[in-house]
């Protein structure tokens, strides 16, 4: 079968188990056929891994929230440029497993006054928005206990308190609000089964 | 003396004398009571230093230009947090050994598509535009052969041919025509002890 390129992203919280249904999501679309390219941000491409290892070393206060939103669009550019776009290109079905929307959350709890920024930053070198985007969302303490000890970036956001987890489902729902038409709201805190089973159905439909 | 914080920036091609001169006006002003931070790009702080060695190590062709140029922005910002922006809030004269303005001028010339990106990221994720900005200006068969051999950023450039270096002169006389408010072309290519004369009384001419 033939399909044009879409590009589809995954999002959530920590703990979400988006990771293993980025995985099961590739399986279900391969076995109908479709050319699929899995991939995730941070990183995603060997420049772009450069770059976050760049971020996430030493002292997470040496990069201000600022700069730190250029390495992170530096490294998205690399990404786009190098994995997901010849993907796109090639009309394959691209699986990201956290995008532009992830940086719009985190920046959005840590610094809000940056969000015009993201958002003028994005369109100017990035360009790109997803076709479709399935927001994974649970009870944020079980998603705490599942990330807990997972050496993740949202452990960095953990010193804001026990609310911050809380904070970050909200981010990303109302990042599904503002963004309706893209977006799909995912009830992750089920069977894993169960919840990939609705993810290939409603992406499979997606596609059609 | 107190004095209000001054942005003063030097450009030219490579072999100009701009570092040397660079350090002789320090030292002029500093004899003039003027408390003087010396910097130069790319670079200038820790982190933008480490961002520079990303960029400029292994292939010339491992990152694109859109992403070349936001790794050095994310630079320039750190540059400007950490060393630019404290000095100038103290009331020092900062100088400056290349800035935007070079950006501008190489960008132009490889991917002269790019320079609206240029400055809608520089306005964006910057903001600051030097109060003066001296171009050393020279016969640019006189900068290539001080310039040969020392490893620099320009040899990046001698690929493109022999002509170049009369390209990068032109592309800065034509920054100094867009931004003459700001610009003061310096003929270099006179010993340095009447260029260094030339530029300290030009100095302490906009600083009075």
């Amino acid at each position: 079968m033939s399909h044009g390129g879409r590009f589809i992203t995954l999002e959530g919280i920590d703990g979400s188990g988006k990771s293993t249904q980025a995985r099961l999501l590739a399986g279900a679309l391969e076995a109908h056929g479709h050319d699929v390219t899995l991939t995730r941000e941070p990183g995603g491409s060997p420049g772009a891994e450069e770059i976050r290892a760049l971020v996430l070393e030493g002292d997470p206060d040496r990069w201000s929230a600022e700069t730190e939103l250029l390495l992170f669009t530096a490294a998205r550019r690399d990404h786009l440029e190098r994995t997901i776009r010849p993907a796109l290109d090639a009309g394959k079905v691209v699986i990201c497993d956290r995008f532009v929307d992830s940086t719009r959350m985190y920046q959005g709890l840590s610094r809000g006054d940056l969000r015009a920024k993201v958002d003028a930053l994005h369109r100017l070198m990035i360009g790109i928005e997803a076709d479709l985007t399935l927001l994974f969302d649970m009870d944020p303490d079980l998603g705490h206990a599942r990330a807990k000890g997972r050496g993740t970036a949202e452990e960095r956001f953990e010193d804001f308190g026990a609310g911050m987890q809380a904070k970050m489902r909200q981010g990303f729902l109302d990042l599904a609000a503002e963004f309706s038409d893209r977006f799909r709201v995912i009830d992750a805190g089920r069977a894993i089964e169960a919840v990939a089973e609705d993810v290939a159905a409603l992406v499979l439909e997606h596609l059609a």
